[in-house]
């Protein structure tokens, strides 16, 4: 009756298990009484352990009850729902299309992230005196967070220690958790329009409204933030995004009076900070923050690597008594491995080094993109944005079919990237990212754009 | 006038910009005519180009303005405002009190993570072949998600492919993201009472309405979820938390066919499933679906390490569909690194081995803990909660001043958790975590506890 191999490596106790179980969803009817544990073992040879085990295992599941000083009954249970696991149809992948030119605005090279050194202080650092067995601070390393925190004040201008930093994945979890943080204070959250997707969606999704501000050459229009009922604004005044218009420093000073007599709050996202090739970047927003009122946002992913999924935050004081009052539902999202890395890496000096060697070598490719739309689409096109970051913004400048383009494009292999896509309003350029291409592919992709884009031209 | 150091290793046209603007700072009024860039570059013997770049970066900086054919002039900027950045008060941190005896119930011991085989993983398969420059799959690696599937149809009787797993930091970051998808569509969680806070709080955060529904001695009671309002219902059937019961297969299937019948959606939390120190661990509940209506969710926090930071969720089709239309917000949350070598190691069959390793280590620090509660308390406690995790629950049985015993613990340098203090409601018990401690630390610890304790028998 039952297939029992007593040379398995499965333990007796789990054959029985199986074998019981089996029959009772073939032969047995609910209610129908088992035979006992002493007759099944005297039956068939078997330790009355191995039998109670195997008992014990059906009743734990359900499939059997004990009646006191009765035995054992087969359980009412819905046998029709129990069919063995299986794997779900394995419909074919979805192709993913690859494209021959892709001038995705986010991508650096794929040779700059400094593989060889993070290894070298990874095998470093990473030792048995950390514990792997525990839960960190959510807040992140206290080390790590020194590190950021004297980086940030030596290069960014940010008044900060390293208890107000805040280490998270990605920009999108910060301005998540400090929606969390602050709904209770607030009910709209001011955006620049046009202006960053994630950032605004981040906020939607805790029920926030949004208004929409508009932006001039000098970043978001402070008059109109007044008329609306945002007294939390979410601006990028390094390099807006995605005109590209830094914010000046009269502006900057007009907003934070304006913040501060609200008693509002400021989240600058400084993203691409590193990025700049203008002849210095400008001084962040914060450091000229003299009311607590300027939550600082900044990453890794631009000049590090979007794949080590570093970013941070910088709180002012009394959003961080709130964040750790209610700290215990937050774990720290990087792992212990990354962040001890990241810290050694920037203790040591690379991670300025690593910067400058990035601006230089990007600085370059802006350059030779700007160079390469010059001379082979001529006069037919302006510049939107440059000066930093990972892509030149531009828009065609004469008579145009933007539904051929798009098309022709499409056919060609050349994966192109619309501000409209990811900022949504009226604002329309087309991103030239060049972070990913070498120099000498800027060019080629270039060329390549530009027979597509003289087909569009009317 | 300037002090110009033309051996500094800082560029010219920085030195200039920094004296004027020292200079306009001091010396200045608003509106008034700086000397024009010919007469600077001719009075000091200086190239008009550094003279020039240093202009323009006043000029981006708001400090002077341009007024066509008449010259530059200092703007009106509020001076006030820009001082030079400054750490803020370095306050002496706030000391965390050590214990000598940490019951923490959520912690392996420091030794058990494989670290050896983790860097040698790592080392062979974090190499150049890898894009540390590009953003990667939102969902997680493919290769990764289809090592945890297999894992889970094999151990757990999931049914599943690699397509429906989401990869994520943790368990709360699962718990939001899902919050996100479904919360068009239902408006009350049902939770178990007592039950996992975290998972409470996630919800709550996204406005949702909590239904709390008693668990029993076969887990949530399934008429009391009948008579709320909730359709989505998180559970933890193979091990609730905090009172340890499985539910029987039984009140799987009649929960299933209610759930389905409403269109609701199950939460099944499957977080202590490595450490089940039964017979064998109960299959998963969403292994018997059949209407897809069971989101699973696990953790690698519990068998391998919390600071690793994975866990992963397991999503029906028809919340996958929605996931991928709201999917360009989403970046994966887990590095590249640890999900590359996370799948080797899976793939190399060290976590099926580890996982093997890890429960036989934890049964028997859970057998010694239970041990040692019996021969240091005697007859004054009872178990509230075993045969799994990380934890053993107990009360005592006797009459007992509560009060006395958190003080003396106190005092004592004995860290004690309470179940009330993580879910709420009425449901006490002291967690008494094993996962911390060697072996011999077990019997140390609870001894140690056992005179506190008998402080407190009245």
């Amino acid at each position: 009756m039952y297939l029992i191999d007593e040379k398995s490596t499965i333990p007796l106790h789990i054959q029985l298990y199986e074998a019981f179980k089996d029959d009772i969803i073939k032969n047995y009817t609910v209610g129908e009484k088992l035979p006992s544990i002493r007759k099944i073992a005297s039956l068939y040879n078997l330790s009355k352990n191995s039998v109670q085990s195997s008992y014990n295992q059906l009743y734990a599941e359900g499939y059997i009850e004990s009646r006191p000083k009765r035995g054992y009954f087969v359980s009412d249970i819905y046998f029709d729902g129990f069919k063995s696991p299986k794997v779900t149809d394995e419909t074919p992948k979805a192709k993913k299309k690859s494209y021959h030119y892709d001038f995705f605005p986010a991508q650096l090279s794929k040779d700059s992230f400094p593989l060889k050194t993070w290894k070298r202080i990874y095998n470093k650092v990473i030792d048995a005196s950390l514990d792997f067995g525990a839960y960190h601070d959510g807040q992140g390393e206290e080390g790590l967070r020194e590190q950021i925190a004297s980086y940030l004040i030596d290069s960014r201008g940010v008044k900060c220690s390293s208890k107000e930093i805040v280490i998270c994945s990605s920009f999108g979890e910060s301005m998540g958790l400090l929606a969390k943080l602050i709904k209770d204070k607030y009910i709209t959250l001011g955006m620049e329009s046009p202006g960053y997707h994630v950032a605004r969606r981040a906020f939607e999704e805790y029920g926030y409204e949004i208004a929409h501000i508009p932006v001039d050459e000098n970043g978001i229009m402070i008059e109109a933030l007044k008329s609306s009922d945002a007294k939390v604004v979410y601006i990028t005044p390094s390099h807006q995004y995605p005109t590209g218009v830094a914010m000046p420093i009269a502006n900057r000073l007009s907003l934070l009076a304006y913040i501060q007599s609200v008693q509002g709050l400021i989240i600058e996202d400084d993203y691409d900070s590193e990025l700049s090739y203008k002849n210095r970047p400008i001084p962040s927003l914060q450091g000229l923050d003299n009311g607590d009122c300027v939550v600082y946002m900044g990453t890794f992913s631009k000049a590090l690597s979007p794949a080590i999924r570093v970013s941070y935050m910088l709180l002012p004081k009394h959003l961080l008594a709130r964040y750790h009052d209610s700290f215990d539902a937050y774990f720290p999202s990087v792992s212990l491995m990354t962040q001890k890395t990241l810290e050694a890496f920037m203790a040591q000096g690379h991670w300025d080094k690593h910067v400058r060697k990035i601006r230089t070598l990007n600085k370059k490719k802006h350059a030779i993109m700007i160079e390469a739309l010059k001379r082979y689409l001529g006069d037919t096109f302006e510049i939107v944005a440059q000066g930093g970051g990972l892509a030149v913004l531009i828009n065609p400048s004469v008579a145009f079919d933007w539904e051929k383009f798009r098309q022709r494009a499409e056919e060609e292999g050349i994966k192109l990237y619309f501000a409209k896509e990811r900022c949504g309003g009226k604002f329309e350029a087309i991103r030239m990212g060049f972070g990913g291409f070498s120099e000498a592919g800027i060019e080629e992709a270039v060329e390549a754009f530009s027979l597509v884009w003289k087909e569009a031209l009317l």
